[in-house]
């Protein structure tokens, strides 16, 4: 049985989806302020400051908890669509991440389609690495992270590394990763009664909105399921046995497993998409975020 | 001449206009998610910590700026017409305020209007200020502060403590407040062209959600410009000099003056309302920021 709090959570999903259920014609903007009302929902983590920069050409904060090791950091990417939410929206959930691991972490705020289409949420996220590796960080003491399109991001950006022949982190974190651009028959449809937000059309519309008019929802580097996954560090996927998305880490696991990579999957039951958004409040948001800073210290040679 | 991010300020709101003319059945969902977007414009401030508390009956934060003195204390209460926002949009707001005068911010979470009409504001206030009290903080050492509807709680709180006889605080903020539930005649007509955002069909339905059934426009604890203001602790009154709630913040300096109480009134040209808003990114916030906290610290003893 999920917890009160990660009911809550679903609950909230309910009325947002009975919104633009009643308000097809929703804009952007209400829909992008829409979904920042998510992020409202988790606990304010004690014991954390926070630092705005200009990491690569992109606003980013940095979340430093007191006492963490500060040469060892999650490079965190925020979920949205690809088109909404900000580095402010995931603040809270990336530094409960960065704390459970006595880590900092970095949020990147990439550009939001469809403004800015596919890739240049992946051009900002790959220019952030760059820019921590030019101020002093070694890839090895590096983790990518992301919920939703920014598990997608925290991917495809390691992809990108390697496809480039440069250094890559040393693990990728992916809550909840949302990577089936093409929204394939599965859990979409086998979970469509429980899931209380997504559902295909609104995957649809906005992996059009992120592919725009040139971009192909079969390009690995926007569809890590459709990639080779071979030679990427240790991946930490999480998601929601009641999520549509759920399939989406269970595809990229068996892949990435057949590529030889090292793969941890974890499904929490009755959980909706992306639970660990109630970090600091909810029991099974607080459990993973323990189980990933539990698998990522040894990766990133913490004890 | 505003600075640009002011001026970013401004035309936020016109788009925010835009969108409730565009749009004039506009919900309260609709409507609460679009002013916590105005949130989101303040910088995010360095060496603050935050954590969550109940005071009273209510949830509050506790904005911590590292080095700060730990028993000196602005109680915050946070705009958004008594109907929305919250403490977690009002966050760095209050933490810059706390920052800049070397001393901790508590921001409450009031219930909110039309759910909860007036005085359930007034009273999670006044909880809030006893818990204060119950916990060790001296009436001396507690200033109180708010922007827009949150000034109004800020002042309409020492009022009703003075009425009841209890310890008042040593000092009251309030930046572009709300008072004039009645919206008369003044500068919401002569800046009506200047006003990006609020105008008097905006200000009289949020005032009939305030005061509900039962409420009067001319409640002294609802609307301070109907209070006899003696006894009150000084009064700092900020106000954007092209913003429609301007005389509110003038007339009750006149009002305060009038009756024996120190008051500061800083009108700030070509300013919207609460231009603190852009905390930590517009110079005229930080300005005013800057002087509010050189005005209170002697006031709660400090050099």
């Amino acid at each position: 049985m999920p917890s009160t709090q990660s009911d809550a959570l679903r609950d909230l999903m309910t009325r947002m989806t009975e919104r633009t259920t009643a308000n097809p014609a929703m804009g952007l903007p209400e829909l992008r302020d829409m979904v920042d009302g998510l992020s409202t929902m988790a606990g304010e983590p004690t014991g954390v400051t926070y630092e705005e920069v200009v990491a690569g050409d992109r606003p980013a904060l940095w979340c430093n908890p007191v006492g963490a090791v500060d040469d060892r950091v999650v490079l965190y990417f925020h979920g949205g669509g690809f088109l909404g939410n900000s580095a402010s929206s995931h603040r809270k959930l990336a530094a409960h991440l960065a704390k459970a691991a006595g880590i900092r972490a970095l949020v990147v705020e990439f550009r939001l389609a469809p403004e800015h289409p596919f890739p240049a949420q992946l051009d900002d996220a790959v220019a952030a690495y760059g820019w921590l590796l030019d101020n002093g960080f070694e890839a090895g003491n590096i983790a990518t992270a992301g919920d939703s399109a920014g598990g997608n991001l925290a991917t495809g950006t390691v992809l990108r590394l390697r496809d480039e022949g440069r250094p890559v982190p040393a693990a990728i974190v992916a809550m909840s990763p949302w990577y089936d651009l093409e929204a394939a028959e599965g859990t979409l449809d086998t979970n469509a009664a429980k899931d209380a937000f997504l559902n295909r059309p609104l995957i649809q519309a906005m992996a059009g909105m992120y592919l725009g008019a040139d971009g192909s929802p079969r390009d690995p580097l926007a569809n890590p399921l459709r990639s080779d996954p071979t030679g990427l560090p240790p991946v930490y996927l999480s998601a929601g046995g009641d999520e549509g998305l759920l399939d989406n880490a269970q595809r990229f696991a068996e892949l990435a497993r057949a590529a030889g990579v090292d793969v941890t999957l974890e499904v929490v039951p009755g959980m909706q998409h992306v639970h660990t958004t109630m970090a600091g409040r909810a029991p099974e948001a607080d459990r993973t975020l323990a189980a990933i800073a539990t698998w990522l210290r040894p990766l990133l040679g913490l004890g």
